[in-house]
């Protein structure tokens, strides 16, 4: 039987992998994956190839356990991985990434033009690769893939929690994985400045609290993600979010200082001084220096979020401005960025800006990344500026993987763009703000959520099934674990440290079924600062609860009419569970000052399922609701929508159309 | 209330630390370790001090998710860190290691004659901190401390399987936080050469599959031990054990090769050849090289499991023994020794060797490292030379932590020495063969049982509450995975692996009373080499049951007449879920290969279980069992005694011991 998919996201029973192929064809029989599995490259061969052909065997030995030795083979490899000719040496956007995959029963090929491709090939092969009746193995099949867009990024805030070099690498092999190809770092921020300057030391000297990364070590990771297919593009965000450059040059600032790194979160008033040419020249010596370290051909240079204050309070920014006929703030920032873009010009860098930086006169090279709402994006494709997206790929924010899943970089005002203007959408990137992400907590925060944004920007636009994706994403989720990342370990053991106990059982049930605030909600439910600690319950549970988006689709199904006898035992056991969680967890939660403040939210659970549990028996049993009692329950369940301890209550929708559903009979 | 120990381990309620110090007064209310804590060096400074003060805070970042940043501080400290002097530049054995540690209600001081006890004190405050209704604290207490054996290792083997870099440095951060301080690094192996020579570059280059230490990269462990506080000594074992030194030099050997790395485990043929003196000029050379990488005064060259078979094959030295009057291979091998430790101390080194150097003309300044049997240790003392304690510490061969625990240095035959006899036990080492052991689960292997050895090893002789020793060790066990040791997570990984299953629950209520074969019993039950995929069942399970151990208690509790109403009812809980387990387990085990064999396992549990719920039942309601039926369930029970799919089924036991309670009624 030969299964041809038209690209919709692969069906039960096929393959599984994400991003999903443009085109996969599932043959009959498997390839089996055993101790006599070797690997070989054909054509053109470089240390990138070969590095990667180790790092595959790793790879492949962590995920079935079965050891790879590395040394250099005898005889026919049961993989051969043939590539055409080099990739450019300098990654570029646009390289072709394409490659072929072919599994047969004995044995399997990638053929690609650059080890750009034969790499991703490589990731498609591991995701292949299954436990079986027969052991591990890929199934047959015959794929041809290449990516929709050519840049799909990640974005890391090592600004305002530092990110050490480890967790950077592991997001990096994540990024690989899963077929991204362009590593954002934002490396400067009010908050601290995280890249080493040899011409200006004072920048981490006096504008860090000593976390910042070597020279070395970003070199270190350049050449890490050049040997991945990944781009590196740094930014230094300016003229504003720019208080750690102040402290050690305070000079650069428009304010009088002297200035302190911020160690609030928010928008700030300090802003660099368009009017001085000594900023520009400064400037130009920074990014100078810098391109040493960065080759890529982007240089991100921010320009997000001035809110002018410091500007309006300088009366010589005033006459300044008068003197340039710049009319308002807007137009100050405009001729500060034109001075920008021609400095990174004379770098050899086209340079990249957040939506702000996009003015009439902003010269058409300048690439825009829109984020601050759904129409930038068209915007500047309309205005004749490359684009990328990452209003929607907030990861910070705490939406679900399916409203990221479903943004689309040609969607919404941009699916009306004309031909050529939807050329100048270059794709997108997940943006990882780190207000609330330490480096304990980050990986949970970026996956698995950024697969389901990295298969958007690679795979057809038609692939948009919503359970697949889940599915596929849940599937890949438990496959990056083994490339070091901790996105899932981490909630147990945080779970136990805020206890103090081994085994939190009622505390995991608790956890199940909450989520974090979302959006900008967090902020205003209680005062955070730098100091303040991230091990609360908010900051273990993961962004989307998987058991809370299961109750919502079986409710959804008993709802419906159409469940099983099996899935109205299910739905009451969960809430059983729920419902009698709280009298066990209650007299734990006070031996712990963190999970103290968790009481209130627990009993509101029990509450809410014993809500739910009436609904569910009401409508099992076709018995009409009592109208005031649903009134009276949906109130109940109204102020169980806010949150508690800084978290949402991820049941009390659900419930809601239980209730509703019951009334209605 | 003020609480001294007598130094018999920690009663309920008080502190929780392992190793038990020599001392522990404990008072009243705690010290708040929150956002102002902060760590200051008094006294004697060093690099090493400030490098520990750091490890110090990130670890109790870990450990209460609370940000400490590292850089100099202003202000009076909370905890003060108060060293006299400095210690040697090498570490050597018998440096003085003790420290003083105060806790009030509003600070704390760590008082040492040397960086080696400040260090040791830091890990103490470590253990201390907990969380409770005021936040993390420690309690107040006062705490003297010193080790009582000066010599407290693990050895890790690192020739069958390779060990890379990562598991070296995270377990010897787990040797710093149980206060070990020698880690004996076992390089060569029949299987593999894993130190880089430059004098004899062959040794890896033909006698190791490329998996080996750079010179460069044993140096920075050294580097990194000492920064910890933990010895470095080498060991290269000859003149047995060394197949893979002959695959690039042949000439060292006693037959006639040409000579392959062994890939297959077990004690082989190939020996040195002590006839010639190009053998020992060889030796001398490489000793020579190796010296100027390891710097410990102690130096490891083996000397176990010659079996004789090249020797008595090789013609010439049946010669060479006439002329030299050696009666036989315990004679060659004893002149062998004899040459090599003369080639030790001419590299100003003290000669380290297993039982086998000990002959009646050993120098009295060779160490003798006991593994045979127990007596070799008392052995030793009584010859007049200084002696390690490993007979008993075999950690791959997957006994309990008690067994461990309760095997004494100074126990046995050595209890029968004399005073001036027992000052040469100088202690002990856990060790870590690894035929059965890769870089995946090495960990699992290693800890938690190893901290119960280094209790034994430090704490006073009369501490042996194994009950207080397991409370501790699971404590500490939880402690060790924030080092980034993997002992805990890496189970329900593979279980996941092996199941292809996300949740795979029902396999894991099968681990959970499974451990693996006991001694040398695995070798008996399958056949393994160096291909075998360690991704079974047996591989990922603890080497010890916690739930059986568990079982087991309460069932003496329950045979012994003085169980509570809930112990009957968590008994008769348990062993429902064992009966019940299969027949949910069973229908998914086909899909894996690796599960597949666990079938008849699977069964056997149930059935084991159900002879249980009846002997319980019987034993509750004092009902006397028939008498055949008894022996028919002990007959059942005893066949289920037999490994299945090479594991241990660890509720048989305690079932027999019911029904045995039950037959006698």
């Amino acid at each position: 039987m030969l299964y041809s998919t038209a690209a919709k996201g692969q069906p039960n029973g096929s393959v599984s992998l994400m991003p999903t192929p443009s085109h996969v064809r599932q043959g009959q029989g498997q390839f089996k994956v055993d101790s006599n599995f070797t690997v070989g490259l054909e054509g053109y061969k470089d240390a990138r190839l070969e590095l990667a052909r180790k790092r595959f065997l790793k790879a492949l030995s962590r995920q079935t356990g079965i050891p790879y030795h590395l040394e250099a083979l005898e005889g026919t490899p049961t993989l051969v991985v043939k590539t055409s000719a080099a990739s450019k040496d300098i990654q570029s956007v646009g390289e072709d990434e394409s490659y072929h995959l072919e599994v047969t029963q004995t044995n399997a090929t990638i053929s690609a033009p650059s080890p750009l491709g034969a790499m991703h090939g490589l990731q498609t092969f591991l995701q292949l690769v299954a436990i079986s009746p027969d052991g591990f193995a890929a199934p047959v099949v015959t794929i041809d893939d290449a990516p929709r867009f050519a840049w799909r990024g990640l974005m890391i805030d090592a600004g305002r929690h530092f990110q050490p070099m480890d967790v950077i690498r592991r997001n990096i092999d994540g990024m690989e994985a899963v077929k991204l190809n362009v590593f954002h770092w934002h490396l400067s921020e009010d908050q601290g400045f995280r890249a080493e300057s040899n011409v200006y030391p004072l920048l981490t000297g006096k504008g860090s609290n000593g976390d910042f990364y070597t020279q070395a070590e970003m070199k270190e990771i350049v050449e890490y993600a050049r040997d991945r297919g990944i781009r590196v593009v740094p930014e230094f965000d300016m003229p504003c979010h720019t208080t750690s450059w102040f402290v050690g040059y305070p000079d650069l600032a428009s304010g009088t200082g002297p200035y302190q790194i911020q160690t609030r979160w928010g928008v700030f008033d300090p802003a660099m001084d368009p009017s001085r040419e000594s900023t520009f020249a400064f400037i130009d010596k920074f990014i100078g220096e810098m391109t040493t370290i960065f080759p890529d051909e982007y240089f991100h240079v921010g320009g997000d979020e001035c809110n002018g204050k410091e500007w309006d309070a300088n009366p010589g920014l005033k006459s300044f401005m008068q003197k340039h006929q710049l009319k308002d703030n807007a137009a100050l920032q405009s001729y500060f960025s034109g001075r920008v873009q021609k400095i990174v010009a004379g770098h050899h860098r086209i340079m990249v800006g957040w939506d702000e930086v996009l003015q009439p006169n902003t010269p058409k090279d300048v690439v825009i990344q829109s984020w601050r709402g759904p129409k930038g994006l068209a915007a500047s494709a309309r205005q004749g500026n490359r684009t990328i997206l990452s209003n929607g790929y907030y990861i910070d924010l705490h939406q679900s993987a399916e409203e990221h899943y479903l943004t689309d970089p040609l969607g919404g005002d941009a699916a009306n763009l004309s031909a050529e203007e939807k050329t100048r959408v270059m794709g997108g990137e997940a943006a990882m703000w780190s207000e609330f992400t330490t480096s304990e907590i980050i990986d949970s925060r970026i996956w698995p959520r950024t697969a389901a944004i990295a298969e958007r920007l690679w795979s057809p636009q038609d692939v948009r099934d919503v359970e697949s994706m889940y599915a596929r994403m849940n599937a890949v989720s438990a496959k990056l674990e083994a490339y070091g990342l901790t996105h899932r370990s981490v909630e147990p053991l945080m779970l136990q440290r805020m206890s103090g106990d081994k085994d939190p059982k009622y505390l995991a049930v608790l956890a199940s079924v909450v989520q974090p605030p979302r959006g900008y909600d967090r902020e205003s439910l209680k005062q955070y600062d730098w100091h303040s600690p991230l091990n609360h319950l908010v900051d273990a549970v993961p962004p989307e609860s998987e058991t809370a988006r299961e109750f919502s689709l079986l409710v959804k199904a008993l709802v419906g009419g159409n469940a099983s006898q099996e899935q109205w035992q299910t739905a009451k056991d969960w809430l059983t569970r729920w419902r009698d969680n709280d009298a066990k967890l209650q007299p734990t939660l006070k031996s712990s000052e963190i999970t103290a403040e968790l009481s209130p939210l627990s009993q509101t659970v029990s509450q809410v399922s014993t809500i739910g549990l009436r609904a569910l028996d009401d409508l099992q049993n076709h018995h009409a609701a009592d109208a005031s009692a649903t009134q009276s329950d949906l109130q109940t369940l109204k102020a169980a929508e806010k949150p508690q301890a800084v978290l949402r209550n991820m049941i009390v929708a659900p419930v809601e159309a239980l209730v509703q559903a019951a009334g209605k009979q």
